[in-house]
């Protein structure tokens, strides 16, 4: 069989534990997968684009398959050819979710229709977890450490 | 990297266009996909356990990587573990199907951890082809070719 | 303008203020509308078909447009066709409403392409009222009028 | 019967084939229906408030019953009471719009007791259509035809 | 302030860890928390009503509070009153809970004006936990220990 | 039984008939009720801050136990604990408030694990009726009486 090859895509401003868990549990899947940051030049993030990326490549470090990247403003698709994605892959939380990825799932089968989506549904312990929420714990000076991976607080440690 | 194995389950009574879609584009995803045919002993259906085999082996019969099979009363994942199964496959037409699967994914994690079920969105075209819709067609004399593949048909008229 | 003849079906065991409310606001867009009580030979309910229908020709007595009738054993379609029905008439409670009436929506749309159908949705103060709960209201002995029409009391004390 | 006179609003930045579709349905239930366009004048839109009116003038030019026509910053049910309309019509797409409805119907309800509102589920094809995600494509300069009129296209072409 | 009551209604067939948690965190609202075991006479369940009573009566043995017991075949506001229950309690997991409950809240409010009904969401690890699948686990002989308080357990096991 | 102390907190902006009914069901299930009005410093409202506290402290003016106060920027949880609340208090009026509030009591429990909150459904008639509607009603000149005490009314008449 062809390799297949996967990317998550997403702002990781910062990663979660819910992240983590669907990358891993995703990356059983592929043969390799992309992690794609995905960031809005227009908005002044908790972490900037270079430490989000330094965060996930230590997280990685050890595991050969998953690789992050820095995307520029461009579309998911147009990503994905160039670097010979097969398949997409998103989480699923709750039927807000599902609304949305339905319609994304829409445009992208239009966009790409070699390109397939597989989603992971959520475990109910992390389906709340997001990264809105852990900036609205930092702004607030709460712990944020039930959330995410070590390596997060230490970067927001080291501004 | 190892075989990847999927299995789609259903009671394939009959089968639909939804449920060939979703089980052709499962099987790009793995080196070997099954399909259970699930099947109620207490349920009069339209088609027998057999024939919903026939059928659903015909429609495969080029697709070496596909098989299908007739379940006996057994819990999925016991079946998965048989099989060698990596992964199980599922369908979501909507958020009474994420309420539900979210449930089978919750039980599936604790009774197997080392099992992943993986979901693919079907397209809006196809959300509202069900069997049990099928099953009311035919029971009202109408037409249920839009919605199912024609080997389907062929089985019925030969009963 | 050709005439716009509206059809709202329903088993109507019994009519509830919420079905009285979407006849009379439906019955403002058609030159004739009709009510049709559709039952299932297999079930008893709390009226009998006749009993239902004598209620809703007693309701609608004096509204020329509104005409019920009582529905054998078939497609909603086929009793429209007959009639030169040109929209169906829908009330919508809830999200499962809308679920289910996009899949009778798609179903109806290959089976009658010619025919429309068209939705209200319930007011607030009538979205719970259902005649599944009348029944069991009647079954424990409770108070039915605030959800029903007087002359749905008098029938059932009649029997 | 007195005339029935059907209205339906939106912003129309730009007009999609969802709104085509619901229209045209629309259009069969009323002697007059008209399409009043309701620009933001605070927010910059893809098209001016004018060129929407010239693409929706131009679609429905053989339309004697459609009339299209740009509304100033004011409520739907005034505009309503000034044209004579009975109708307000609507499109469904999901559980997300049935809520944001029934809430505009609750108030509409109390604003203009002798207006009412109807609905029409989208298509399921058409269902994620629009214009904001049409907007989005244009923005990464990919291909519109397949969501829009190809009356849209050109004038965006004539930009 | 006079004594608050109240009173959570169920089947408890079996008890489980979801039913506990609401239990518990209920019964510091309350005087007096009331677990009104509700029996369908004409279902064969997995314990009996005496099983299902002596195993709450065991959990509860040091909490003064709280009381359980056997309902007949009556309406809840009529025990409720009987009782002199001042609050009914729910737990939430998902909408579809929510739209039940309103309905349930919409005829309680009717049948019993002076009787408010307070709900508990179900924390996110317990919201898939159900009585009705820790059945079906018993049937497919798996473990339901992670489910259910061991009490219930032991309950099965002397049958 | 120890105090049981409430708190509902909200931005009131103004508060509405749908707030004032969730406030006095609530009051009867506490010994103290506290209504804090949480305002966003970067956002004009249609009242100010001291308005909206002086319209609840009018308001509730013969109901010892409920007090009004205004929060400053902070966490709901550390203004609970200073004010030795034991319950916070929330209105639920659909699916979407259910997932918001899910968050919510996720993030709560970890923030304040002796913190309890109860959930009141909104009655039906009222689930529309929001402080943003009502805000719009008033840029548009519209009626507000049906919606919001009269004291708000009276407060905007002021202005």
């Amino acid at each position: 069989m062809s390799d297949k090859i996967g990317m998550i895509t997403g702002s990781f401003d910062p990663i979660t534990n819910g992240h983590l868990d669907i990358i891993e549990r995703a990356s059983g899947l592929f043969d390799k997968l992309y992690v794609g940051i995905f960031t809005n030049p227009n908005k002044k993030g908790l972490l900037s684009p270079e430490q989000r990326l330094a965060v996930l490549e230590d997280l990685f470090a050890k595991e050969d398959k998953v690789e992050a990247f820095l995307a520029k403003n461009e579309l998911v698709v147009d990503v994905a050819h160039r670097l010979g994605v097969t398949h997409l892959v998103r989480g699923l939380r709750n039927a807000t979710d599902l609304e949305y990825e339905s319609s994304f799932d829409f445009y992208n089968r239009r966009l790409a229709p070699d390109l397939e989506t597989v989603y992971l549904i959520a475990k109910p312990e992390l389906k709340f977890v997001s990264s809105s929420q852990v900036r609205e714990l930092v702004q607030f000076g709460q712990d944020i450490n039930p959330y995410v991976p070590l390596r997060v607080s230490q970067e927001l440690d080291s501004k």
